[in-house]
């Protein structure tokens, strides 16, 4: 084993009983994950694969970069490549064309996706077949008609697993819930269907959904496509990946205290996690239903700013989801110029005081205000702001049932707790169930927060903050991710806050020659500590350094307008 | 004392225990109470004032007439009647055009409102002296620049006591909070003042802001303007008297339960229950805070539909409460035109299953239809949806905390408790606390509610649903209310939906002639039987007839536009 950090006396922060799991029980089980994982291999077509005897054996040992593998391999012809490597605009206009068929498409993504699901384990459910035949019938819908179903007509999206689809297992990383067949589509998956997107692929999650890494006791572990002993992210770390290793042209995940974001950021990837109740989150599974004190989202991962503005505006504005859900608000997707950089302020949190960023991080959010300013930018320093109070509202809301709903999804089938799950029971006051009068408290503190976060944003005139996703770039997870990520607070702000963020690649990427440990930091508590210890500069080479852009709440397009904005500058 | 059909055993329904009334504390409050009054009788501009002889001694024994009282007197010139019976897009476009200024207006105003306190003690709080100095800032402005400050420039807005105003007692009700005086004003006042609003009028409320009625330990028992035995509704009642008798031009309430539109209903005037998050509830006194399953809105009550809309454009559009209170969207209030008859699909609720409407509102509902189709309206019957269901969901939500958060409220001040107080208290558990889980259960309740009735519409191409917005007429409360509105479920309904709710009067009202009781009813539950027995025809006569008009969320536009529509087809 590696050395990776790994905290030794994380035990003394449990704050929960492990009144689940149970060894015989869950044997039970297996022979329905074995049957599920069969499926799962069965339905990742042969013909699309590489031979075994080009898939390292020790991925879980030593970094291997699947993506520099993607591109260079000769498995995938130039075409696949050239599709994989375009933006959803760019391929839809191609098949409004008809320069490319759908069928293409999905072969082109399916096949790289299926060589990406054999190193980083990101898919939990395939069904190319099927996809097939609904792009086959999108090119003769085309070919007769002469128009497509809609914006996203052939565009192969992957959908992160907890979201529910008709007719397909639907478990949310809840072994219990390996029996649980939806009758009906998820309404995101509905609305996106009927735009024309074309489904083939579900990936990966947590087990409880609350870590920021991805694995489980169904399918394991989702492995960073740039470094394999490197976490993907989670709770949607399966879509981390597949977007990132471009598996899929775009994708959905859920979010409700950095579920999106952490994926985007560790897999360099873009990622939007909405204001809430733009996009529909019925028909997921989860442990939340009912908890609107911090309220959990949907959003794309997706591989630009413009793709996100695309989608967004697709499924918004063409799907209009209130139809069917009426959680969704009928508020239209705004066409919003990026905007001129001399016009913008932007501050920068470089630390919030709790859990200082890693080196890489720092020096990503140095050299973004250093392009921003030469590019124009009005760029301020964030002081920090309420950061405790603010994580320690998230912490208690997360278990503010005393963890009974998740439990009670976890003991029918007696699995065991990973590491990971232990952590997130002990957040807040673990097992100790909080009156309603508690929790309307924390609402209540909850708003206070909104307001001073709104008044910095109005009184000081700022449009956007940019902010670290993760104290670090992906941390390395190899051991059952007991080195994952502990410290929420830098993704959980926005979601208690809900405001729009943007996960944005600056473009850099970890490197341990530049990136050497600040040796004078004396860690500010316990978990920061933690997250110090696990900065070992030889771990995380190639890991993508990404920040979050986030704006007012309900300015998602002005977010993401600044994203192209940001983008341009960050490549200039 | 009149017979008025007062529940004879109510006491077998109780479930609390009155842990907080307390005579010999309630003692020491007492000089409080008569301070504040005091100060509203000072305030209440003697010059203002009908000689007390023209006051009739026995208003809460014999039916008055406020309203043609009003209309006929001489205190009030010609000139202030025209004024007050004038609407505010009207009065509006006088004093942009500078033919009325805004200390004429206001004058008018606050004199019919003094006169009409005298009669229907609807308001907690004048400050007339101060809201002159106001008007005439604003008339040195509008002759300074020829400018309007806003769109509301010299309007004068009556205000709901329990929302909050800078250095003014706001005690919502509760006599324990007679010593609270909010340092900064509530959004929406503050919103309003920024557009030009004039204020000079707070108005009454029940104890603990949970009674259909309002009558408390501080102002007392707010009376119907046209009928003074009868309620005024609530818990916005005194908005509901100040209104419907022309004692402002508009009014802000708030609602959580029916409490804009059952004032609204009882006193003949327009009232919205908006969706929520469009107008701001931020500064208010409630026990609720944090209560996120049924959430509260605040609204206009008002003199037509026109007026409604031309308020909320202007709060909203004008107003931007997102600068302010980031819980509202900035969705803007978007111009729809008055939906032609023939276009247009209405579904009638003419009795909910739960408890039948009295006979002056199943006149009210065949008269609407029958116009409606008249019009050329295609009118379809509602069969009852999940109506049971919803108001024990609504019931459940009301008393989730087991009523600590009012008790708390109550208790430093020992005073008694009102009967529908106790009602209130009875709801749903009682006294008994839900846990976290359980509320999260009834949220999915709630949601599915949502989906249920946003498949409704959507499936059956239904614009509009109308329904009573109580079983009667406004009830007689004479006696502390103990004959006073029960069942609530025709108005909690759109809240827990969180649908749009335009009360619109009818232009008719009750008549003991035509009203008779249905003798051949039988009641289906003990409730049933309660509110059927209040069904006296004498005690009603010329109580207003409204009803509901109800739209899907956020199609607030639509639904104030076709209260425009409705106002037409029943005027003709």
């Amino acid at each position: 084993m590696v050395e990776i950090g790994a905290p030794k006396d994380i035990q003394k922060l449990y704050n929960f009983v492990d009144d689940v799991s149970d060894s015989e029980l869950f044997e039970t089980w297996k022979p329905k994950i074995r049957a599920y994982l069969a499926d799962l291999d069965k339905e990742a077509i042969e013909e699309y694969r590489v031979p075994s005897t080009e898939v390292p054996k020790d991925l879980d040992e030593k970094s291997f970069d699947t993506v520099e593998f993607l591109n260079e391999t000769k498995h995938l012809s130039e075409e696949e490549k050239r599709i994989t490597d375009s933006s959803v605009v760019d391929i839809e206009k191609e098949i409004a064309s008809k320069k490319l068929s759908s069928v293409a498409v999905l072969k082109a993504f399916a096949h790289r996706a299926v060589i990406l699901n054999q190193f980083t384990n990101f898919a939990t459910q395939f069904f190319i077949r099927e996809a097939l035949t609904k792009a086959q019938e999108l090119d003769d819908y085309i070919s007769k008609t002469g128009k497509t179903v809609g914006p996203l007509h052939g565009i192969p999206i992957s959908v992160k697993e907890q979201i529910g689809m008709a007719g397909k297992v639907t478990h949310g990383g809840w072994v219990a819930w390996l029996d649980f067949i939806p009758k009906e589509d998820a309404t995101t998956v509905k609305v996106l269907k009927d735009l024309g997107a074309v489904m083939y692929v579900r990936t990966n999650e947590p087990q409880t959904l609350m870590h920021l890494d991805s694995n489980n006791n169904i399918t394991g572990r989702t492995r960073n496509p740039f470094n394999s002993i490197l976490s993907a992210g989670g709770s949607s770390g399966g879509e981390g990946a597949c977007v990132g290793g471009r598996g899929s042209a775009i994708g959905v995940g859920s979010d409700i205290g950095g579920s999106i974001r952490a994926p985007a950021a560790f897999c360099g990837a873009w990622g939007f996690r909405p204001t809430t109740r733009r996009i529909s989150t019925a028909g997921g599974v989860s442990s939340g239903k009912g908890q609107e004190t911090i309220v959990a989202v949907e959003g794309p991962l997706a591989h630009s700013a413009e793709d996100v503005d695309y989608f967004m505006k697709s499924y918004i504005n063409s799907g209009k989801p209130w139809e069917e859900d009426p959680w969704c608000i009928p508020l239209p997707w705004r066409e919003v110029a990026k905007p001129k950089a001399s016009d913008i302020t932007v501050a920068i949190i470089y630390d919030n005081g709790l859990v200082a960023p890693h080196p890489p991080i720092a020096r990503g959010l140095n050299a973004v205000a250093e392009k921003l300013k030469a590019a124009g930018v009005n760029v301020i320093k964030f002081e920090p702001l309420e950061a405790e109070e603010a994580y320690d509202v998230c912490c208690q809301i997360y278990t503010c049932d005393g963890n009974l709903a998740q439990k009670a999804m976890l003991k029918p089938s007696g699995e065991p707790l990973l590491p990971l799950t232990k952590w997130a029971f002990s957040m807040g006051n673990g097992d100790k169930a909080l009156s309603i009068i508690d929790n309307r408290n924390l609402t209540a503190r909850r708003d206070n927060l909104r307001k001073v976060y709104n008044d910095y944003f109005v009184k000081n005139k700022v449009d956007f903050i940019i902010s670290p996703t993760y104290v670090g770039v992906a941390p390395c997870t190899v051991d059952d991710g007991i080195a994952g990520p502990f410290f929420w607070g830098y993704t959980s702000l926005w979601n208690i806050l809900d405001l729009p963020t943007l996960v944005a690649p600056t473009g850099l990427s970890q490197d341990p020659k530049i990136d050497t440990p600040n040796k004078d930091y004396k860690p500010r508590s316990y978990v920061d500590k933690i997250e110090q210890n696990k900065y070992i500069p030889e771990l995380f080479e190639k890991a993508p350094i990404c920040l979050q852009l986030t704006g007012r709440r309900y300015f998602d397009e002005e977010v993401v307008a600044f994203g192209e904005l940001f983008e341009d500058v960050m490549n200039a």
